[in-house]
């Protein structure tokens, strides 16, 4: 294994061939690559779920590693194919907001519109850039080619705006911002929001439920139908210990969810 | 990592461990193998979606890879286990046909009836042939063994049809043929099928729905429900933008699909 | 690739980037790790299926592999976090049964309670101990630290029961202990514990079915619903050539299995 780790995160699925093709892709270019899947299961075509998902992965990885994310509805379209350079590591995929919740708060260098047909899979697709542009230049930058090399530097490329919770009369409202695998509601409320309150003495609610208090791990909230916890990306969750909290109150992304003191819910959710 | 690929697909799904048996018994033989997912989500027993994931994503592999291919209903009976060579690359899997698509149109090298047990896991079972020959084989030709070690020569092996599209009184009538994990109907009808009609004007019908026109890309069918592309594998596809077109027509492998000039469907569709 | 290979068994799921993390904190303290995934598609919070699926899995493994199997519904409670040495491999985990059914019938060497920071990702959280601490730990195992260095010795740790089979009345009660991603009905009744009867002349029954005889191999049923086989892993299992058995019968885990001499089910079920 020599050069830069490779990541992939995309919304392929795992029946059909994509992610393999990729991989052929950049083993073709680089036979030593070394190439460690985030995730293949993006819902189909979820740019915000992959946004997240590439946010909280790739800040533990090494200095060096090469982030690809192809979550991608407009291929073949206007939105351009890019390479960011941040801090040291290097973010691909198309210009749709993808790369962009890994970039917050970080240093971005060199933006790259990858214009340079050269290091194309020719002839390109109008329909498959994974595997026709973001995956050769991903490997070619495994080898350690230069970014400037890939096509002309730009100055912009597109952020996601992260919702943030409001607080009104006393009453911290934010939403739910993804549901995993498990059925755990997170939320866009950060551990920092909460810092305002008694934290002894909160009342959550979302979808109709109403959790008293906070719990450090989910097997605090054994004998309860549902627990609130600060997760370990920082967020508050709602999750039910043993079981689904999604499947139990039906609750999903962009439901509101509301914070405040005290054992009785008051404002909104009335 | 040291020797030749090795790419894996099968329908050993990911939740049980048939698919990490058969890499412990790789590395247990070679503890620098690279080991590459293809798929493990064909759907089980389905020969011909295995040899189609296989057909597309084993070309993009450099020469000198192994690929092994365990979709395998009649393991343990009389149908043979080979090891196929084509043009520098390898082909492992049993005899029913899932080879069989990658191999369409190229050199055909050694065929291998896999019987020296000499490589075999023993006690070899009769249900668990990735386990027991494919996976020790792969290994083993993995760390540079000759193919003709593995068992004798023979002269043929079974080959799925490919369904050909006919034109009968200007229309062609092809077929879905696979359907890709965003819905997509992908056909059996190739860009050159195309060439005799005139781009510009063409009517795509399949389960009831009909199509006007192709597109380049799949967002170029913003606004409408379906959209006829050629997809990265060169083959009509007709697709949902932003949706998903299985779910919204009903269309399933098999569904005839029909093509011809002009803005009204006519001929069998009728 | 140096070092120890890193086998990862979760019920972390495909879609989340909770695997991808792990990764990432392995990379980040071993560059040149080698990482293989078992299964990330465990049941949530099943136990027992993580723990099944380790036991089939790695044994044959080499020599030195490190298994780490995160099914961890107790994370944060009181549970230990465990590194087990057996037979010259590692096992690393929650203290709460996933890693004992691999190790039943052999050698346990240490047993580590995972109890020092020193090798923690900091702040640990007290939700994700899979990237806190069996991630790092691994990592650092991988490079060749002394099992030693991450904690005290302890002398026992949580050990699932496999469920008997118990034989009354010349009937051989057993039970579903999981169910495959193909629908197979895996038993606990093994091999050795049908010798006391005549193999030519066996019935089985399992959730109102019933099944004459037992075959070698899985098409070896072909032109009967169901088949009762010896599987790959030496165990008594009920699938159906083409199909689903669980599907088709309903039966789940827990479901008694019983098997007798003779044409006709007598006994328990009737």
């Amino acid at each position: 294994m020599e050069g830069r780790l490779i990541t992939l995160t995309t919304d392929f699925g795992h029946k059909d061939p994509f992610v393999g093709i990729m991989k052929g892709v950049i083993f073709g270019i680089n036979p030593k690559a070394n190439i460690i899947d985030l995730s293949h299961g993006i819902p189909p075509q979820d740019i915000l779920a992959g946004a997240l998902v590439l946010r909280y992965a790739a800040p533990v990885f090494p200095r060096g590693t090469i982030h690809m994310a192809v979550v991608d509805p407009g291929v073949g379209g206007k939105r351009r194919p890019l390479l960011i350079e941040s801090e040291g590591s290097f973010f691909i995929g198309p210009d749709n907001g993808i790369l962009s919740l890994a970039l917050e708060g970080k240093k971005v260098g060199r933006i790259i519109n990858l214009s340079n047909e050269l290091y194309y899979l020719k002839p390109a697709s109008a329909t498959f850039h994974g595997r026709d542009i973001f995956a050769p230049v991903a490997a070619y930058l495994s080898l350690g080619l230069p970014p400037q090399d890939f096509g002309e530097a730009v100055s912009d490329f597109v952020r996601l705006t992260w919702p943030q919770p409001a607080k009104t009369k006393g009453v911290l409202v934010g939403e739910v911002m993804y549901v995993d695998g498990f059925g755990n509601l997170i939320t866009n409320i950060q551990d920092r929001d909460l810092s305002a309150f008694q934290p002894d003495n909160l009342t959550f609610s979302v979808a109709g439920v109403t959790v008293q208090g906070l719990v450090s791990h989910y097997s605090g909230s054994e004998n309860r139908d549902y627990a609130a916890v600060i997760n370990s990306w920082g967020l508050l969750e709602i999750s039910s210990f043993g079981g689904n909290a999604q499947l139990l109150c039906g609750a999903k992304v962009g439901d509101k969810v509301l914070v405040q003191e005290g054992q009785e819910p008051k404002g909104p959710t009335r």
